[in-house]
């Protein structure tokens, strides 16, 4: 089977790996000719232009999207002139689900299907199998289910339902991925705050062994402290990428309370900050009323 | 090697038919004649005296004690009467780390090791391989560790260094815990409130393989959804047993911050309310106000 590939960043390059090693023909897009090149060397047939991924698919074609979800419009305004009725578009990016209901009825109108692929399991997952919540029709989920039982870990993946289900999916994922990982931040914040003198990669390495929160996550963080035993290289910034600030804002939209979620994303926020402007206004009206200290820049 | 085991509630029970497995004898003692019985048919000798208990055991003697933290010292005080220099108590419920500390002190006054052992896995893990965290001196850990690495799944136990440690971090393991289920219950929340039709069972499924929220709870997750597809058996409230509060509290005592697992804390208890005085006096000050609507009981 031929795939299309758009996009050869962190997760496209191995995902196409994977498909690859698959026995999948992959034709592979990126506006990056060093990472097209990259992508050829192994075994890929690479292009910079839209018309030649098409015209070297067979129909009904399908192209798999995997984009960062700010640049998923523009790509699909430029492959949408190519395609003809049938053809299927998988974005497996990390897009809001309304935005692939749109798209989904967008392409629909020219024929073509559009596939919602919520992925998980980071770099690795991509490569070696990965985990997918993929939405829309189920006919075109007939036609493009071995691909994602290919490339994902066995049991794996997951027709969702209609259109948005399998990013709405992934989003909750990701806002649950807030929550585990802010608790097990905190646990260990506790722990070094402590009397006691803990190896935390020991810590992370026994949670792991029979413990209630043995987790990928907490694999991760054993990883992390054996790398590093108390992470003195790095400061505790967290950005985030989207997903979790949807979740809560999908959470408002249905007036549901999910505060510990909430909490994780706005905690992130505040990490962002050296400094407060809440923390000037708390100290400056502690001092107004009570004649507490304050501290001086 | 013989040992003592005092308490054959849901956790002692399965240890002590791990340690028979594991060619241990047991002398077996809890109040309850029926559960002495029930461990005496699984070869161990039982008990209902505690001086026959500890003339039963060979000098210097170990017994493990596996019973609810509020009895611990009653258990003990019953206990030490008949304990000489050398002996060793392991205290593998899940006590307070201070009370640990004060039984370590307690204890050692008549030349006793207590060993605070932090035990998680649940029933299962007690049965077939448990998680162990377990605080104390090195000498009487040198003596004990062979029941711990034979009880505990492979790479499952740790010491974790002086007393209090071991249940110090069984209390934030479970502190971490509580943050980890109340973002699986509330991304499931926010599925339940959605406009799509998922199957929690498959969802659950799904992220169990290859997903970055893969974890043993994820797996429970899915064997609750098994059981009862949308959870309409049970109710959704949630109690807790202590050592949620207490990794608080700590967080309190060290002023630091740790909001995730503290406010899933507080909607354990939000959960056990039907109403909230909360509720009736924001309602009241709407009304007030705003003339905002009340509902009437």
């Amino acid at each position: 089977m031929k795939i299309g590939l758009i996009g050869l960043g962190k997760m496209g390059m191995n995902i196409g790996q994977n498909l690859i090693d698959h026995k999948y023909e992959v034709v592979a897009f990126d506006v990056n000719v060093d990472a097209v090149d990259k992508m050829s060397q192994y075994g890929a047939q690479g292009t910079s232009r839209y018309k030649e991924l098409v015209e070297s698919l067979d129909a009904p074609r399908i192209v798999w999207v995997m984009v960062p979800h700010t640049v998923v419009d523009s790509v699909i305004g430029e492959l949408t002139p190519f395609l003809t009725e049938g053809d299927i578009v998988i974005e497996a990016g990390n897009s809001h689900y309304k935005e692939s209901i749109r798209r989904y009825e967008q392409l629909k109108e020219i024929g073509v299907s559009f596939m919602d692929a919520g992925t998980s399991g980071g770099m690795e997952g991509a490569r070696t199998g990965a985990c997918y919540m993929v939405g829309g029709d189920e006919k075109a989920w007939a036609v493009v289910e071995p691909i994602f039982r290919d490339t994902a870990v066995e049991n794996g993946y997951f027709y969702a339902g209609k259109a948005g289900s399998g990013h709405y999916l992934k989003m909750i994922h990701n806002g649950i991925e807030y929550g585990m990982m802010a608790a097990i931040g905190e646990g260990f914040e506790v722990l070094e705050k402590s009397e006691f003198d803990y190896d935390y990669e020991q810590v992370a390495k026994v949670w792991n062994h029979g413990s209630v929160i043995r987790s990928w996550l907490m694999e991760l963080t054993e990883n992390a402290f054996a790398k590093d035993a108390k992470l003195d290289e790095i400061k505790g910034v967290m950005h985030s990428s989207g997903e979790g600030k949807w979740t809560v804002e999908e959470a408002l939209n249905l007036q549901t309370a999910t505060p510990v979620i909430a909490m994780s994303l706005l905690m992130r926020y505040r990490s962002l900050e050296n400094d407060t402007f809440t923390g000037k206004v708390v100290a400056a009206l502690r001092n107004e009323f009570g004649g507490h200290a304050i501290e001086k820049k």
